[in-house]
């Protein structure tokens, strides 16, 4: 029986003070360098990988049927299965696991799930191949977005919410004055309870980024958790219950206070999950149709989402025409468009913008545009490391779909996939419309399509991309402007749509990044979700405080 | 325009680090004394009390027509009526109002907080008189709880919402290392932006007490308010939104930013309140059943409840017999059980227990606490000032109804009210029943009913308890016990129903008591309510936090 705590009590310390500085931090290098992570990391992850291929994958839970038909995007078909149990039986085995769990000490909780998080990053190359496989991210993306930097979204939930439950005093002496005779003498101590089961359900882009938060954050906070893998991204998020099950394990608890509930496509199991009364907890990451669904069936219960929205970029002047161009590219291309970051929509005033190269039309930005993102994915291997793959049919079918949703400024065409071989790769379709074609452009168009849409005025741009945020959600937007005054009218606006707006990005900094412990992502105030990750909120309902209180001595 | 913050920096530093220490703490003197509140304190807020009866109450709000049916409790009809509107006027007038008040800076809205507190402090017996001929509460307690603990408990809740929003920095210059070349740097500005329209719905019991919270956490946190108050206690939140509006008025805000929204039993306006699209924060305290109906229609909307519970006693042996039943006496009379957090059920062991006076049997114990009410209640004047009056004709009627539900130990009987004069003012009534009646004693029974409960072993009368507050709610819970693993076993069980304990109390203490900055009222972890006032969860997803990012220069 390990206590993990006096191994990473310095590490939750800093943590907590990068959180609460917003300052760039991590512990987990992003490179995936030998020198960071050993001269034979890469070569041992993808053997650990190709290990797993076609067998059985074994977690020790309960469950004698077998799931599992996942298909990379690049082709492969991994042929894992995994544990399957009736759900009641699942949530017998997480309850009956939750109350030595409970009764722990908030040290020692914390101190396992950090442990879970460095044995995570020590795996960053296993995961890496999972996330890609699955997920269709290009390796260096997988490798950074399922790896490092979702264990870094991982810590700062852990962060928060060690913070959180250490803010209370374990134990007061309470005095009250009663004027000329003796006071009032309490000795109160406080206790975190959990509130139950915490029910983390994963997407399949982003299966380990999106799901450590609410994994980290119900589990320190005392609550048994159940992992809902995404049918088509399961193995990234079993191999990470492995590891918390095997922590778990070493420290004394059952392994059952980390559970994997992994289903299929034509027998899902999460409705049965989210409406079981045992569960207290939900995070979610997908759909807004099955998002209001949940909202709705588990009123009641907490419940965390990230949902879909319609990311904004208006571009209302420039001071730096070519690496605005460039800039955009990027972010429309990276991952084909399939982060919830990345931009869809990029308002453009019908009268063109002032450029450092002067004035410059609507049509100019567009092909501007549609140039840079050509000259990007001019060459094929460097094309294929920044679109990946697209993750699903239905994505690719959406592709095709777009064509007559506006002028096509720039086609989609196929990409081969890494070392050339077949993968569902495609550029990105860039469409021009006009503003007043909402139908087109006001709905999340998953994946690599992008829409350039002629605003009246620019001061249109802005008012129509903030109340679009407002109403149909977004968890990013961005402005490039000359103009002070535009840009405070920016601020407002997107402010009052609670979205973050990022400010004429050019170089190696783009929207659709999201920084652990400095940037919030998702605000929790449109529709793309109703939390952040992280903050106080997103942590301190997942606890409750009781007192027990006597007569001082 | 007064900026109120400078006059009010001090108070809150005090009243953040109070909260966070939990000890005892109040700005707010409790006793009604002219060296505390002036020598013609008492006289003045009689005189203005009794100069607001039979007249219109002006707020200035908009509405054309007029409501209010008010009837003491202790006999007198005020006949004050109050502006009342459509919903959407209300709702209208109070989002237009909302704009400049979210913008304002945090410290410019806790100084109007801060300020509202003080000048509610300044009108306590004002208030008083408002809540006493509401509420049914006796001069005392309507002074206390209704006044200076009713100030605390915002006070309180305005401090976490200043702590919460100054949490995060509004600047950081986020600084990222890239190896050899230089470090990406982004300067980025955090600001908190409001949710919406906060709702608060109060009590007839504690018109101001339970609503104080919500109402300074949504205020503080850049919502506009619109305060719902039952149609039996308007006047107590009518003059606290009056107060509120002439601070606002004095700060250069609309004084819309806070709204009364009184209404008639017969033509209720909560509903179409609840569930108007501009209202994102709901503050409930009432029935469970109302309750219900709000978490289940206001689904998405953030909803803060306090709702019924039923608050037990564990008799499992004493230390100090007498002492115990005179603090039981006292618990069960006050306000005539009247408060959310009286005790209703008292479990006794069917085989009797230990005390200092020798063993006692289950009718030993039954007919000590009978008689400890009886001597607390023998001097009518006392009486009065303990019982209060019953604040409703149901709670009455449910007096008599409880005779059937066991065997009268001690019934009920009537009392003259203050001064002699008429008053719907009853003693409690203490029936014993078996455990196995749980239909009887397993429901709140609101008012000055109480149980003692047979329980077969003294593990059962511990469990059944727990059992009970986990499945039906409980705000309170207390044991009286000598043997430490009994108490360990209490401790254990109640924190798992998420009911804090009180422990042998005696004298001066009472398990109703709940004290600001120090215990956490209500949990939120049982169905007695779902929030708990006042903890970071209470305000931290009142406002969000929104970032502007850009490349620094």
């Amino acid at each position: 029986m390990v206590d993990f705590w006096p191994r990473h009590a310095e590490l939750l310390k800093s943590a907590v003070d990068a959180a609460s500085k917003r300052i760039y931090w991590s512990p987990y290098p992003e490179i995936p360098s030998p020198s960071a992570y050993g001269e034979t990391a890469k070569a041992d992850g993808e053997a650990e990988f190709k290990a797993l291929l076609g067998k059985p994958f074994e977690l020790g839970q309960p469950g004698k049927s077998r799931v599992g038909k996942e298909i990379s995007p690049f082709g492969l078909e991994l042929n894992v299965s995994y544990e399957a149990a009736p759900v009641d039986e699942v949530i017998l085995a997480s309850s009956k696991a939750a109350n030595a769990w409970a009764d722990a000490d908030v040290e020692a909780r914390v101190g396992v799930c950090a442990e879970i998080l460095q044995r995570l990053n020590k795996k960053s190359f296993l995961i890496a191949n999972a996330v890609m496989h699955t997920s269709g991210q290009a390796f260096p993306m997988a490798f950074q977005a399922g790896g490092p930097h979702a264990q870094d979204r991982g810590l700062e939930a852990l962060a928060y919410a060690y913070a959180e439950m250490t803010r209370v005093p374990s134990e007061v002496r309470w005095e009250k004055p009663q004027g000329k005779n003796e006071p009032l003498r309490l000795d109160k101590t406080f206790r975190v309870v959990a509130r139950g089961i915490g029910l983390v359900i994963g997407c399949a882009t982003f299966p380990t980024w999106n799901s450590y938060p609410g994994l980290f954050a119900s589990l320190a906070t005392g609550n048994s958790v159940i992992v809902k893998p995404h049918p088509a991204a399961i193995l990234p998020l079993a191999i990470t219950v492995r590891i918390a099950r095997e922590v778990l394990t070493e420290a004394g608890y059952d392994p059952n206070v980390v559970m994997l509930a992994a289903d299929e496509l034509d027998s899902p199991v999460t409705k049965a999950l989210a409406t079981h009364p045992e569960v207290a907890i939900i995070d979610y990451t997908g759909s807004s149709t099955f998002g209001a669904w949940i909202r709705r069936e588990a009123a009641g219960k907490l419940v965390y989402t990230e949902e879909a929205g319609v990311n904004s970029i208006v571009v209302d002047s420039s001071p730096k025409f070519k690496a605005m161009c460039d800039n955009i590219a990027f972010s429309i291309s990276l991952y084909s468009g399939q982060m919830c970051t990345a931009p869809q929509n990029i308002y453009v005033p019908a009268d063109g913008i002032e450029t450092d190269e002067g004035p410059k039309s609507f049509d100019d930005v567009a092909s501007g545009i549609a140039a840079a993102v050509d000259k990007l994915l001019s060459d094929p291997v460097r094309a294929a490391g920044v679109l990946g793959a697209i993750q699903s049919d239905a994505t690719l079918e959406r592709i095709g779909d777009a064509r007559k949703l506006g002028k096509v400024v720039r086609d989609s065409s196929p990409v081969p996939g890494p070392n050339g071989a077949p993968s569902r790769t495609m550029t990105p379709i860039i469409l021009a419309v006009d503003a007043k074609d909402e139908q087109a452009y006001l709905a999340e168009r998953f994946g690599p399509i992008a829409f350039i849409i002629k605003a009246a005025t620019r001061g249109d741009s802005i008012s129509r991309a903030a109340k679009s945020a407002k109403q149909h959600g977004a968890i990013t937007a961005a402005i490039y402007t000359t103009d002070d005054a535009k840009l405070q009218e920016a601020e407002k606006a997107f402010a009052q749509a609670a979205v973050s707006l990022s400010v004429n990005l050019i170089g190696g900094i783009f929207v659709n990044q999201s920084a652990a412990f400095s940037d919030f992502h998702v605000t929790g105030g449109n529709p793309a979700g109703n939390a952040s990750l992280t903050d106080t909120a997103f942590v301190a309902n997942r606890f409750r405080v009781v007192a027990v209180r006597r007569l001082a001595a």
